[in-house]
């Protein structure tokens, strides 16, 4: 049988040491004789459980104590609605700073909302590059200032925080939360779709700030409430408990990996091992800044649609799932996020190898 | 090892076979090395997962081809927010017909977003019963009409379906969705949070006459606005996938069993069974009107706190799980969805009439 590595973007591949845990106890859980899925969420076990994801994940995340984690549903869309709803109270305006397609969506999402200024950051020559990230100047008239520091599609990310001075930065980490260490205490959110590294789909993860909890407007929907569910530890619904469940499990296992300064150095051990062969390669290409290059998602091209829809079946027959690029841009991505193992963009650089070969 | 029980309300029991096949599978789906909580929700296997999962619940539920099903984020209370942003546009009234705690909650919510009446259809005497169903009179003024067919706090079902005219009936099924046989076309929308009778905690079916889609307010979070997802396939974000993925392998399970006719004999056959027993006992009693006892959840005390608080306990330490009542409310609560097999009622009679003995 030959080894797959799944490179889809999300729904992504998750920790299998996270899923043969699962597997073992799906039908007996904690010795109950039942499954995680059917005890009752305020029951002592699964407050157990929360407790100690909570303090995983602020941990492995370096998580200040003046912000609160709550896990939501809905999905990073659901708080491209909410983030406005409880930033801005009834009236107010918000900076969009766009760099692709989900910074663009994330946009287009508020304005049903509030009013909002968008300003493009990507410039777009012979690379995708975001050049300036100081908006001090501009900053302050907003209640917010939102951006996405990793664009799936286009394998963008942005590694330096923009600086919006005494205003409140906002950012939709679906992509990149936890692949790197950064300094919490320079956002006012920090959200996250959970299926791409936290776990399966059906989970989001809000870093909220604690001053900035209780602003909401009336017409907040209680799920989404940021002082609703930090005050009823995100159980004002029946929450989804084994999506939460396993984000807990894969906290814990980051933690025994060596937390995310380990996850780290492994993310840039395998981006740069990719990147160095695109950059050597006549036949692929990528054209992202080198600055700008995603840790997440690599994406590259042989120029030819024909010859990339070859390279994308022949991959797959090779046991290299899910490589077709989306289909806005085409061509071909890598998304490596944090339970890809260095084997399987080995395995991807090979199989380049041979196809290049065998297509020059 | 003693059998165990769960009879908890909600996230509750699965079917052992749905389980069992997700274990087996959870690594390795469809043959793809890769569990499906791994592939993406736009992947031709997943594609072809859902297409089967609402042409099954079609059958399974006798859903006529004039209604969506959708499949979203949020839970029912998602739902108490979406409905009125979906159905009132920006100005119009509603009307809530109050039986209890949930109905009461999804007006309170209700009320953040449009205008709405309420009327109490509970009358408190002896006992909880739900008389007058006819709002013919009254209900036309009214956008729509939302009730909760099954409080599963209290235990009052409500059998009939109330008459609202031309008006729209709104319903919340989420603790008796697929107990029973009913007439879809009497409903404008169907909705229901998945944990007790469908699946797992995290996703929520609504199930929507067609001529109600597109009515939105322009404020309406796109996750649920129900024209967007009607025609994304539930799909504007990333769904839920491993939950809907185990709500396809319930409604193949039901199919399996003999479809919802059977389900109901099987639930009536249980609920009998339990009600049988606790008339004839001087030791317990249920105090919800015979014509309006919950198939779903069954309350009983033995009117003293101390004494219900013992049997909670030394049911537990017997493999009878989650017997707790609510807290509202005290005493004792047995949920029997549709997973509990008969033998979980016998075991759990067997076990009050030991206790009784014992106690009285």
């Amino acid at each position: 049988m030959t080894q797959v590595f799944n490179f889809s973007a999300g729904p992504a591949m998750m920790p299998k040491a996270v899923l043969e845990q699962a597997q073992a106890e799906l039908l007996n859980w904690q010795e109950q004789q039942t499954s995680v899925m059917e005890v009752s969420h305020r029951g002592k076990l699964f407050i157990e459980l929360i407790t100690q994801a909570d303090k995983d994940f602020r941990e492995l995340y370096n998580i200040p104590e003046n912000y609160k984690i709550l896990f939501l549903q809905g999905g990073a869309r659901g708080q491209f609605a909410a983030i406005p709803m409880n930033l801005i109270g009834e009236k107010g305006k918000a900076l969009y700073l766009t760099s692709g397609h989900w910074s663009a969506t994330a946009a287009k999402e508020a304005r049903l909302f509030c009013e909002i200024d968008e300003i493009n950051i990507l410039e777009q020559s012979d690379t995708l590059k975001v050049a300036n990230l100081d908006f001090s100047n501009v900053a302050e008239q907003y209640d917010y200032v939102h951006y996405c520091p990793n664009e799936t599609i286009s394998g963008v990310e942005i590694f330096d925080v923009p600086n919006v001075g005494n205003s409140v930065l906002v950012a939709d980490m679906s992509s990149n939360i936890l692949s790197r260490e950064i300094d919490i205490s320079k956002f006012g959110i920090i959200y996250a779709g959970a299926q791409k590294n936290l776990g399966p789909a059906g989970i989001t993860i809000v870093i909220v700030r604690e001053d900035l909890i209780g602003k909401a407007r009336k017409s907040t929907p209680s799920i989404w409430n940021y002082e609703v569910q930090a005050k009823s530890d995100s159980m004002i619904n029946t929450p989804p408990t084994f999506a939460w469940y396993l984000c807990s499990l894969v906290f814990k296992h980051l933690l025994k990996e060596g937390g995310v300064k380990a996850v780290e150095q492994r993310n840039q051990a395998k981006a740069k091992l990719l990147y160095d062969y695109l950059d050597q390669s006549e036949f692929y290409r990528n054209t992202v800044a080198i600055e700008n290059r995603s840790l997440m998602n690599i994406t590259f091209t042989t120029g030819n649609d024909e010859l990339n829809a070859k390279f994308v079946k022949d991959a797959t027959a090779n046991g290299l799932q899910a490589l077709k690029g989306h289909k806005v841009l085409g061509g071909m991505r890598a998304s490596i996020y944090n339970a890809m193992p260095i084997e399987g963009v080995q395995a991807l650089i090979a199989f380049m190898q041979k196809f290049a070969e065998e297509n020059k």
